[in-house]
């Protein structure tokens, strides 16, 4: 691990990841800065819709799900070469407005492509499950165990400067298998320093924005799979959680993310600063804009046995499982307007609901924030001192004290007694799956998302989660700011303060769908007739 | 937690306990101290099935597997209350030779086979898979959550002094299950202080012997099943492993012992002073006399999806598999005269052999040794100054240095790399289960037991693992003292001290076979094969 404090600053080692960025931008689509009055444009998805960048079938082709994707793919309409030219054109300009990506992996994207289009041609036959599916990475560039999910040749940094001299040999094995499944990597995207954020900033590429509307965080901590996907750059994204980091970004970017039980994807050649950290799990999940798309991610991974590779995860198979309205028991906990509104859609479409009050998320958040950095942040400030760059607030935020080993077993044991209680407490209240709020509000402004508990519950618990888009749009006149409200605390009041019904008019807002440790299959089945209820 | 440190003497504690073993002895079947010339007596089992204690019936109901068993019941044969009968009056003699009970639960018992009896006249069906079996399991008497296997309302101590407070109001998890299924539990047994001695000895009810010979150790931490099963005092005995702990003890007392895969078997109602120790996992495996009978123990736990209350446990149903010597490959580790025979008895029966070398066991040991204690030992010190007694030598010898949380992260990652890497090459080199000795030697004197590699590298691993008798036994004539020896270290010199061969004349000589990383079911066929082939 080679240290950039003594002999540069921190400030020019970051510029030689701002440099792989700037240079890997296909400059044959992106927009001239005189053209592209990006403090006019409010939605992003908007802009890019309507101006003209995109034909009408480039258009169809980004709006497209994988497996309407493949129905194009195998009746020969379409080439990948020509989708994944759509969705790095629509990429490039994206990324202008919402400063995504890390870098753009073009070349080698349009290279994979037309060997796809050369396979199809041979053989009439699509090489996997992922055939020609633009793929984003969450990855930064640089050095060291620090970085996040490897891509091999290219830097890999988990967004600390001090980590750019790593360079992973190899693709993490996450990616190997999704290529071998047939998907391409058009480019990789943006994190947090520390990864520890729900939001979207560092010290390198900096800021990632909303795309539905700049001034918000794009959520975190891959907020910049929330921008890419959430704005149709890629079909399918690959986020990282331990707190929430795929449903957050996902919920603030109007797209689907699925975080399954830990140790079910691969997540060999992924290390942030937290590695060997086994107290509370991490994981990988993907992010979409289709709930089908995330069961499709899953059965293409699993179906590769990635255990027999990676001993560390569970030898489960991807289930095909059948969840019926007659089996379903939605229990739901009722905390807001869209929540009611789900209610009545449920018990509209014939599906059974129950209340579901919260089983001591308190005890549960309490155990799980000592767990995150039992090692009272010891790496993260290593990371930060090796280089000089400034610790970020959101970063300190996460931090805690350190914690003796006798400590860190009394959690351990503590945790499991938790999820055994929660599990218990789901069969004995009859209920399947438990709907529930995203996040406290429809959205954060940037650096303000401060609360981890509607989905790092479901960390704690190692509990599958997904959140989607409810159907509901936030409503200036039917939501109005509300004079008379009562907070339960200083942070309700802080929160209550930050609503500002113009600023969040028109955004969509997402809500949670959680299930039963290892019923991954189960949840997101449900989810499906969750939804269609939702949208009915 | 009451400590007993302030009022009594720890003498006096301890006491307590050696009390309620004394009372709960079935006094009916007890012989005469003069009756029972324990000095004369070397070989428990020749005493036990010579001396009349039992009858012919008896001696065939003692003698039976769990199928067997099954087979006398279904046909209405045998009555489960004379099964039972028979076992208790057997360990009520062998417990006055070998000290392996902690409390006998006759009536209880007796209780439990009668309501089986009555269920089968009015049913003509045995209850479940373990109907009638009698199963020991390995559990102290003491308090708080320090003991080991709860049985509900015993006192459960994990053998230290000022633990015999606790009384867990139910049964483990295990006990629950294997109640279900039908077993019937005459006697709890003994177990090491601090539950880290491949030995059995404690400062409460003292030193377990070894069936074979008295002089020898019936090995650890599981030695009070190891002597009871191995003197077929029950057909299967729970014990419970981290470094060896069952495997050792069967294998020194001519049994058969499992250690599965980590978090297949429930562990919920056990505690020692490791709980929340999550970085190398305990388990439970069961010890018995025939290699069936350890499938039809995991099948009868597994089928009743005991993950569905412990959510620790990995959601993976009991498998039935069927490996052919055409399909098996056995990697034989060569290291003496046991395995060479082996090897030419296997690939007479036309199974495949390679030669095995290990794999940078050294380095795996490193690992986990500093993992065991991360503590350094804070709980075991504690749990002994609580009462005063002394820290006995194995117990002291286990601890280790405490590490930091960073340390302990680290060690982690080098740990699931270790075994990755070993998965890997036991594909690259084409083989399915590696055949190893159980231990050093063919067994060791009381407290001399010091070498966990043997074992504990399948624990390093998490691999699943099994010994079982070899078909040979240790022949002073063909094994007289080696003159001539080149130790490789010091350890080794003591070891071939140790061996001395009038003592060892006729014990038989026990052989270990592991699999891959949660490949139980393939384990445990591919041993039935591998039996066959050495038993031939």
């Amino acid at each position: 691990m080679s240290s950039a404090r003594d002999s540069t600053s921190w400030e020019d080692t970051a510029e030689v990841c701002r440099k792989i960025l700037r240079d890997s931008i296909p400059k044959q689509w992106a927009m001239n800065a005189e053209d592209l009055q990006t403090k006019d444009i409010v939605n992003a998805n908007d802009f890019l819709d309507n101006s003209g960048i995109l034909s009408t079938e480039e258009l169809e082709m980004t709006r497209s799900t994988v497996k309407g994707l493949l129905a194009k793919y195998a009746s020969g309409t379409w080439t990948v070469e020509a989708v994944a030219t759509a969705f790095l054109k629509r990429a490039t300009v994206a990324n202008q407005l919402l400063n995504f990506a890390t870098e753009f992996l073009t070349e080698s994207a349009l290279e994979g492509a037309k060997a796809l289009d050369k396979h199809f041609q041979e053989n009439k036959t699509l090489v996997g499950p992922l055939h020609g599916v633009p793929i984003s990475i969450k990855a930064r560039q640089a050095r060291s165990m620090f970085e996040h999910i490897a891509v091999g040749g290219k830097i890999c940094n988990a967004s600390f400067v001090s980590k750019i001299g790593n360079i992973p040999a190899d693709d993490a094995h996450i990616v190997q298998l999704l290529k071998r499944a047939g998907a391409i990597v058009p480019f990789r995207t943006n994190q947090p320093q520390s990864l520890m954020h729900l939001d979207c900033n560092n010290n390198i590429t900096g800021m990632t924005k909303n795309p539905l509307n700049p001034t918000l965080s794009p959520g975190g901590s891959s907020g910049g799979e929330g921008a890419a996907v959430g704005s149709r750059c890629s079909v399918l994204g690959v986020g990282t959680d331990i707190g929430g980091y795929v449903q957050n970004p996902a919920s603030y970017c109007d797209a689907y993310g699925f975080k399954p039980t830990a140790l079910r994807n691969p997540a060999l050649g992924l290390n942030g600063a937290m590695g060997g950290q086994e107290s509370i799990r991490g994981c990988v999940g993907p992010l979409s804009k289709s709930m089908d798309d995330l069961v499709r991610f899953e059965k293409a991974l699993l179906d590769q046995k990635p255990w027999d590779l990676e001993t560390t995860l569970v030898p489960l198979a991807w289930r095909d499982v059948k969840v019926t309205k007659d089996s379903l028991t939605v229990g739901i906990i009722v905390d807001d307007g869209a929540l009611a509104i789900a209610e009545e859609k449920l018990k509209a479409a014939g599906i059974k609901v129950k209340h579901f009050a919260p089983y001591d998320h308190a005890r549960g958040w309490d155990i799980v924030s000592r767990l995150y950095f039992a090692d009272g942040g010891e790496r993260v400030h290593a990371a930060l001192d090796a280089s000089g760059e400034p610790m970020l607030p959101l970063t300190q935020q996460a931090l805690n004290w350190p914690l003796t080993i006798t400590q860190n077993w009394e959690l351990n044991f503590e945790r499991e007694k938790y999820r055994r209680e929660y599990h218990a407490l789901m069969k004995e209240r009859g209920v399947d799956v438990i709907l529930c709020p995203a996040y406290v509000g429809v959205g954060a402004l940037q650096g303000q998302t401060r609360h981890w508990h509607y989905t790092a519950i479901w960390n704690i618990l190692d509990q599958p989660a997904v959140s989607f888009p409810s159907g509901v749009v936030t409503d200036k006149a039917k939501d109005p700011r509300i004079t008379d409200f009562k907070p339960r605390s200083e942070e309700d009041a802080a929160e209550m303060a930050a609503y500002d019904p113009e600023l969040y008019h028109g955004i969509p807002i997402s809500i949670q769908l959680a299930g039963k440790h290892h019923q991954d299959e189960e949840l997101l089945d449900a989810a499906k007739l969750v939804e269609e209820a939702l949208l009915a």
